[in-house]
């Protein structure tokens, strides 16, 4: 059997493993829905509590069903004194997704229920991570920052209370919408890499705090939750509109690729992208990040010339960025950001799995080596 | 599209995903090599340490190299001393495996080169957790149990060392073998669970740490590294050699199945069923655990005579829970030795990953859910 004569799954590609309703993205049209509800819809009218509940339940809620829903993640925004005291030891220099990694292992040993995975237990820790998700998040960057960390503020939204507590302001309505929209666009996108990742350690019946920290670690990968830090720096390295052109010109020449633009699944235009165009353009205008803005509109007229006939738009982390910067995170949070918003996502895949599958990971690989290969006694190596 | 028109590959079962030369598995015929040879011969003739050095280049090691190998393992086992007082502060109640993945996720945020990536940072980093694996389960062991962390001791072999870094004791030649036996069957078992679990971390770029920190997620999962310590409670639930036949007759009746006995893969004998077998014959007969390896044996015949017409043959974990036990291990700490173990494997497959493929994972589901809909207002819900 010879690697030629094989069909080998490289990355997983096409390989349907399970049923899921949660996610439909269809990427030659560009589209894509939450349970069902087109991703513009949610993004204009919802709220992040509003998506998550969808998520979870497969619905949205009458109004009572949200009031109750907020108010459960309201009461579980709060850290362990202890989990707040480490958060403050952890090193300075340490890549706030390990930081985050760490926090949410810990708060995982914390629990005393840890293990508990009935459906109830299950249903009633997802909410807890995502109320905590932010809390952990902002705790981290004004720790790194040396400023005090602040506890969750009632009376503020998800989005309103996880700026607050980052910046120690309390946010526009204007911005918390921006952090509201951002939340919800990257709260769920099927089995990328974290999931799938989260649902591999699942699938042991691991408990989901174990699940949620292998999804963590998967999403720190560069390949994943990093691309709107390339973005930025792309932008740094453009320094202006004006320098599109040349840069455009030597990146073709050296064969480089643009940051932010093409997908594996989008052969379109990214919804997503599309949405935060919108936002982050108003923003833009209002809060003097009109320079960079310019860059990335330049860098999309100009580079999609070339690159859209071949199927390569802008993705969402385009925009992201540059929303993010506006909103008061440096680049190392951009990720975090992210997995504030994904928590949602990767609670409802678990919670799902077990419902329409429940089968342990396990492929297989062609093997390339030798076999009975007799073994030498070291002293005749 | 239809459940019933697709193709799902639950559990992603005989998708070939990538290529490997690590592990081959004939469960027919009940075969294991790795690197191609035969796992009886290694468990036999080798130690850990060659095992590891095995897997990690793909060759048995020269007199020289392997010096030179467990001389750098030597050099690795010491912990950073926050890490040291962290674990001591971990609570006594968390599961060993939940204490283990902090106390890697750690060990990543202290390390100021967490995320290199380059082949000679990744190797340096692979024998470094190799090496300080057996520290940390010792350490959460020790301070668990109330007794005081014991640095390594030079001169003492991997598995030596990690047997007096546990018990206190400087062990037996015989209780060495048998730790080093344990430890070389498990190393490694090709695109199980928890290392695939790290390699769909590590698609995405993901640091070693982190796919690391992943694999202990997925590998916490009864359904993966659970199953030794459910074999220890049947035997305490069958109490006597003599209960076996009653109890055989009432697990059928229920329709129940034998703890350590039947596996995805082999449909025949297990063979590191069979090397740990011998080893546990000896230590029971010596250690006075004669009582539990008879209840063994006697389940191994009774149900055997059952379930091995059906391909359902002991497993690894049928005898490797006596074996811990004996070896001076709580039950909680079965899943933690099997990381110590593994975590070779886990490194190898990481660093083959990146020379023999290269691709983020990221399947497809099914979709099973509505389209397109309408976004009523929650005043109209």
């Amino acid at each position: 059997m010879s690697a030629t004569t094989v069909n080998i799954a490289r990355g997983l590609e096409d390989v349907i493993f399970t049923e899921s309703s949660l996610c439909y993205i269809d990427g030659d049209q560009g589209k894509l829905y939450y349970s069902g509800y087109k991703i513009q819809d949610l993004a204009e009218y919802s709220t992040f509590e509003e998506v998550s509940y969808l998520l979870l339940h497969g619905k949205l809620p009458t109004r009572a069903e949200l009031k109750a829903f907020s108010a459960a993640l309201v009461a579980e925004r709060a850290l362990p004194r202890s989990l707040i005291r480490n958060i403050k030891a952890y090193p300075k220099t340490a890549h706030p997704m390990s930081a985050l990694r760490t926090a949410i292992s810990e708060l995982g040993m914390l629990d005393p229920h840890e293990d508990e995975i009935s459906p109830e237990g299950l249903y009633q820790k997802s909410l807890s991570l995502i109320a905590k998700f932010p809390t952990v998040v902002a705790a981290i960057k004004r720790s790194r920052e040396g400023l005090s960390i602040l506890a969750p503020r009632k009376g503020l939204s998800h989005a309103a209370n996880f700026l607050y507590m980052s910046t120690g302001k309390v946010p526009s309505k204007e911005e918390t919408k921006l952090m509201d929209v951002a939340l919800i666009l990257q709260a769920e996108h099927g089995f990328n890499a974290s999931t799938f990742t989260a649902i591999a350690a699942y699938s042991t019946q691991a408990d989901l705090y174990s699940s949620i920290v292998a999804a963590i670690s998967a999403l720190k990968g560069p390949r994943h939750g990093g691309a709107n830090e390339a973005v930025m720096k792309m932008l740094a390295e453009i320094g202006s509109p004006e320098r599109v052109s040349s840069w455009l010109a030597e990146l073709q020449a050296k064969k480089g690729r643009v940051m932010g633009m093409g997908h594996r699944v989008y052969k379109a235009y990214d919804p997503r992208a599309g949405v935060l165009n919108k936002y982050a353009a108003e923003v833009a205008a209002k809060h003097g990040h009109s320079k960079e803005y310019a860059i990335l509109k330049e860098v999309e007229r100009q580079a999609g010339a070339i690159y859209n006939p071949k199927g390569i738009y802008p993705n969402v982390d385009f925009y992201s960025g540059v929303v993010y910067s506006d909103l008061g995170y440096g680049l190392e949070f951009f990720t975090p950001i992210f997995a504030v918003a994904r928590i949602s996502g990767w609670t409802a895949h678990i919670l799902e799995y077990t419902k329409v599958d429940n089968r342990l990971l396990r492929p297989d690989s062609l093997y390339t080596g030798k076999l009975d290969v007799p073994y030498v006694p070291i002293t005749k190596r």
